[in-house]
Order: structure tokens, then C-alpha cells, then sequence
């Protein structure tokens, strides 16, 4: 059987759980015949990561991304990094930041280039590279900056990026996302939803195959503002964003109350739940798929996928990381790059 | 075997589902020898329900709550009252209140006369009590202000009640309710978190048998804030009313971001959650206990629970109410009465 277009996984911040995470992930999946990825990393630093815990994972260099299918079987195919990465675990490094710098860019060349299906990354400290002089403001930013030629008029304005956190039964996506509380209701306009709703409805349908998405639109306010007299913003804001993406063809139904949306007859009815902030889109996916919930950025020219955690320095390197949500990644990436979503 | 004491379960609005939920929960609760309830309302009205649905139901009308015991194994107890309630179910009507209310007020003066062990209350609709003159903001406010005499200093101010959303397996506690989103972080102030905190941490020693209770206490920004980078309230509002129960010798931790704090091994960690509105607390609980969570009152001089739903006026009368939160609701009562929780 031939494997598919391999996912390229990043280095992530190599002081991070990334290194371990992905030789584990590798152990767990090689036996899979569906799927297929290798790591853009140093191999020496990931021997060390493998030696340091006596783990036995054989790795491979490999060249050119069509290598990795023919080893990935009997070992872990690494592309090399130009950049050495040399971080003991638990103690990153901006000295390693050219290496994680390095890894992304070149996932994203890669998939550009059709080489790989999708684009796994692990996480990144963005403290660190800031120290190194890396100026975007998050992970997202990033690749979203590295395919700022991909917009539709040519020029240098980066696609519009959505984050998704999916698991299997539930999909969630918060509109607003790493701002203070206080700050969502200014920051929540209709164009802002009828944006976000646009890109989820069409990636939907674009990368995960389904024909005529649902899509459910979360109040902002308790009960969903009971008609207005507990907050306005579902009457003034978020129903004439609803109207708007109707119009437009796409099947987006509420405002909902929050509370009630996530149990499991609930979420049976949509394939996506638009939330209105971080927490109202978090807290359900995480209550009920803590390990296992994937973070799909829609709106690139390809598909990512990343872990649902950060790089969790304070158990880096102790033998504890757990490849679940990582795992998860990487099979929801060959899914869809295979159609079988 | 001897039953506990009896709850009372109050009328609610008999136009609502409370009359056919409560004759269904003494359909699967009367076998139970550890538990025993009776129903405050009209008897007429009651046997109307149950006939329209084709049930066979026995009712047992009793003048005394400790009358109740006795029959509950072969018929529902039912205690009339002086207001009759002819209520249609679906088509609520201002001329049931007197008995609405009548049912409230006899079910706290039993109560608070140690008569009963707990007052279950069926949901009411408060815009159809307002058409009759009531002036409560709602349910539980009434309540309260029945239990105005019950204050430290005698005087007429109602108890502070605290609302805790309580399944097996997850406790919730909103700190602030039912307002907009966007007057959440005027309205949290160190006092109401720490006013609440000593409430829950003396009910659940109190009601609920809890020797050192564990309070784990919600952030209100997305990831706690990150040390006050996205929102200030934890480090300005949040962590100094932590630090202040803490030093009143209750067990009080945090603040925790929202989004982790409610998976399965987190909340095996304590045993409420303080949380900073209405979804953080409801959305986890109703995620993963639809069915059976249960309204407990806290703070009042007895026990208050009921079932965590509606009038559903648009479904009364069509045999498809669920009696789970019910009968949850009459569950944790009697478990509780008996010092089994």
C-alpha cells in the first residue's frame, strides 16, 4: 500500500517537549500505512532526545520530502536544518531561534510547493524568539506573513488565518481570541464574524470535505441575552451577522446560549461552533477532549495542524510529555490530505 | 426501613412541565426507601395531568409533611393548598400565581419549622408572577427574602444566597450571574469573590459533609491573564480575594485559566469551581451533565435544589419532559438530608 504525502512537523522550540513528542508519536504511528510525516529538525539534537531517555528509535536523513514514505516504516525520517539546535531540555535558547525559524519556513515552502500534504508544528516560545529579533506576534502570524504573496489581488497583505480546535464530535472556533475579556464585547463586530464565518464554512468544505457545512453561532451573553434584556450584542451584532452569512448561502444558525450548545445531543447538530471568546470555545472542547483536541489553522494556502499545548519547559526532557494530542495532529492531517474526513 | 425526612417539591408554574415531572420522578423514585418527597399543590389539578397523559399514578393527599412516609411507597403525597391552580399545560395564566406563591411560602415555612429536610422547587416563570404583582427579581431572591428574619443581627436583610450547579463529578459555582458579558469585570470585586468563597466553603462542610473543602478558583481572562499581560483582574481582583480567603483558613486555589481547569483529571482536583460569569461556570457542567445537573441554593438556613431547566412551557403537557434533573435534584436532596453526600 503506498503511503500518502508525508506532513512536514517542525522543530518547534527544541528546549520544549517537541523533540520527544515526535520520536513518541512516530513509535505509535510507523505501523500506520495511512500516514506518513518527517521532522525538519537537527538529527544529532534528536538523537540526544532519544539517547537521553533510552529510547530505541532508529532515525533517517532523508533529502527530498518524497524519501520519507519508502523509510518511514523502520525510522524516523529528518530533513536537516541548516541551523544547529542545541537546547538541554527545559533551558531554551535564543541561539536556537534560526533553527526553529528555519524549520518553519521551510514546512511552509514545502507544502507551498506541494511537496508535503499539510504542515504539523510543534510549539514554539515566542519569549525566546523575540529575544533573537523574530517580530510577529504569534505562530499564526508567521505563516501567515510566509504566504503574504497568496492573496488574491498579489499583494504582501498575509491571509486572513482562523483557528480551529477540532476533535471528533466537536469543533470549535473562538471569533475573538488572545484578548482580555474586557476588551471582546468592542472587538466583536459583524464583520468580524461574518469573516471568520466565511473562511470556516469554506475550509469546511475545501479540506474537510463536507458538502454543506453547519455551522452554529454562540451567544455572547448569559442565556444568549434572553432577547435583549441581558446585553445587546446578539440583537445588534451577532443575528445581523447570521443574516448576512445566510444570504450568502452558508448554513450558520443561532445565536445559541453558550451553556447549552456543547453537550453532546447538542453538538450532533453542527460541524462547527462559532464562539464568541477563547474560554466559551475552550472550555468545552477541553473539558471533554482534553489530550486529544487539534489546533487547525483554516484560511492558509495549506493545511496545519499543531498540538493543542505549548512547549512545556518544566517537563521537557523527563520522560512524561505526552504524544497524544500530537498523534492526533498528524492523523487528522493524513485524514484530510487522504479524504477520508 | 424508616425514610428520612421529607422534601418538599413546590408547585412551580402548573402550566410549565413541573406538575407531569414530578408525578414522573415518583414513578421511578417511590421504590427507593431512602428518600421520600410530597408535593405541594392542587390535587385536582395534579390528577388532571396525569389522567391527559393516560399515567397511573395514586395520589395521597396529606395535611401533615410527616404523613408523607408513610405512603410514599403506593401514592404521591400531596399537601393542598388554600389556592387553586387550573393552569392548561403550555398557557400560563397571572390567576395561578396565589397558589404559585403559596407553594413557595409553606414549602420555607416547613422548611425553616425542621419539618422537612429540603425544599425542591419546580421552575416558575417570573413574567407571568409579575403580571400578579410579584416584586422579586426572581426565584431564588424570593427565597431569600422569605428567610430575611434569619440574619446574624435579627434585622430584615435577606441571607446572600449563592447559586452552585452540583452533578456527580463537578461542582460550579457562577460568581457573578445573570448579567451582560461586558459588566462582568465591573462588577467583580474582591469582596463579592471572597463573600462567595466563604459561603460555598462553609455550605460544603455544612450541607454537603465536606471536611476540607477544596476551592478551585477560576480566572476571568483567556490563559488566567498570563501574569497580567492579556487583562489585569487576576492579578488586581482575582489573587488578592484568593489570598484573603486563604487567610481566613479556606482551602481556595488559583486563579486557574478556564479552558483547563474542567477535564476529567483537573476536576478531580477540588471540589467547586468559583467562576468568574455565567457560561465559565455553566457551559462545563452542561457539557458533560445535561441531564442530571442540579440547582442547589446555598447560603439560605435550609437546603434548596432544583432541577436545572425551565417552565418549557412549549413542550408541557406533550409527554416528552425528562424528570433526570428532577429527579437528580430529589436525589442530592435525600442524600444530603441523610448525611450520605
Amino acid at each position: 500500500m503506498t503511503r500518502a504525502a508525508p506532513i512536514a512537523l517542525t522543530l518547534g522550540d527544541p528546549a520544549g517537549i517537541g523533540p520527544e513528542i515526535a520520536w513518541r508519536a512516530w513509535r505509535i504511528l510507523h505501523h500506520d500505512p495511512g500516514l506518513c510525516f518527517f521532522m525538519l529538525a537537527d538529527p544529532q539534537h534528536l538523537a540526544r532526545s532519544i539517547e537521553a531517555q533510552a529510547a530505541d528509535i532508529p532515525l533517517a536523513t532523508i533529502n527530498r520530502a518524497d524519501e520519507a514514505a519508502a523509510v518511514f516504516a523502520r525510522a524516523l525520517p529528518v530533513m536537516s536544518l541548516q541551523n544547529p539546535a542545541q537546547a538541554a531540555p527545559g533551558k531554551p535558547d535564543p541561539a536556537n531561534a534560526a533553527a526553529v525559524i528555519e524549520s518553519i519556513e521551510r514546512a511552509v515552502s514545502l507544502a507551498r510547493a506541494g511537496e508535503v500534504s499539510c504542515v504539523a508544528t510543534n510549539p514554539i516560545a515566542k519569549h525566546v524568539l523575540y529575544e533573537a529579533g523574530f517580530r510577529h506576534p504569534g505562530h499564526t502570524e508567521f505563516l501567515a506573513a510566509l504566504c503574504a504573496d497568496a492573496g488574491a489581488d498579489g499583494a504582501t497583505k498575509p491571509p486572513r488565518s482562523v483557528m480551529m480546535l477540532w476533535s471528533e464530535g466537536l469543533a470549535v472556533v473562538p471569533v475573538t481570541v488572545h484578548i482580555p475579556l474586557a476588551e471582546v464585547p468592542t472587538q466583536l463586530t459583524r464583520d468580524l464574524i461574518v469573516e471568520t464565518g466565511r473562511i470556516v464554512d469554506r475550509d469546511l468544505r475545501r479540506r474537510f470535505r463536507i458538502d454543506a457545512p453547519r455551522l452554529a453561532i454562540a451567544g455572547l451573553n448569559p442565556h444568549a441575552g434572553e432577547n435583549g434584556t441581558m446585553g445587546r450584542e446578539e440583537v445588534d451584532v451577532i443575528a445581523p451577522a447570521i443574516a448576512q452569512l445566510q444570504g450568502e448561502g452558508i448554513d450558520a444558525r443561532g445565536p445559541y446560549p453558550g451553556d447549552t450548545l456543547f453537550h453532546a445531543r447538542a453538538r450532533a447538530g453542527f460541524d462547527a461552533a462559532l464562539c464568541m471568546y477563547h474560554d466559551q470555545a475552550l472550555i468545552p472542547i477541553k473539558t471533554i477532549a482534553f489530550d486529544e483536541a487539534v489546533n487547525v489553522t483554516l484560511g492558509l494556502p495549506f493545511l496545519r495542524v499543531s498540538p493543542d499545548h505549548g512547549t512545556a519547559f518544566d517537563i521537557a526532557g523527563k520522560g512524561v510529555a505526552r504524544p497524544d494530542s500530537l498523534i492526533a495532529s498528524l492523523r487528522l492531517g493524513a485524514r484530510l490530505a487522504t479524504g477520508k474526513a
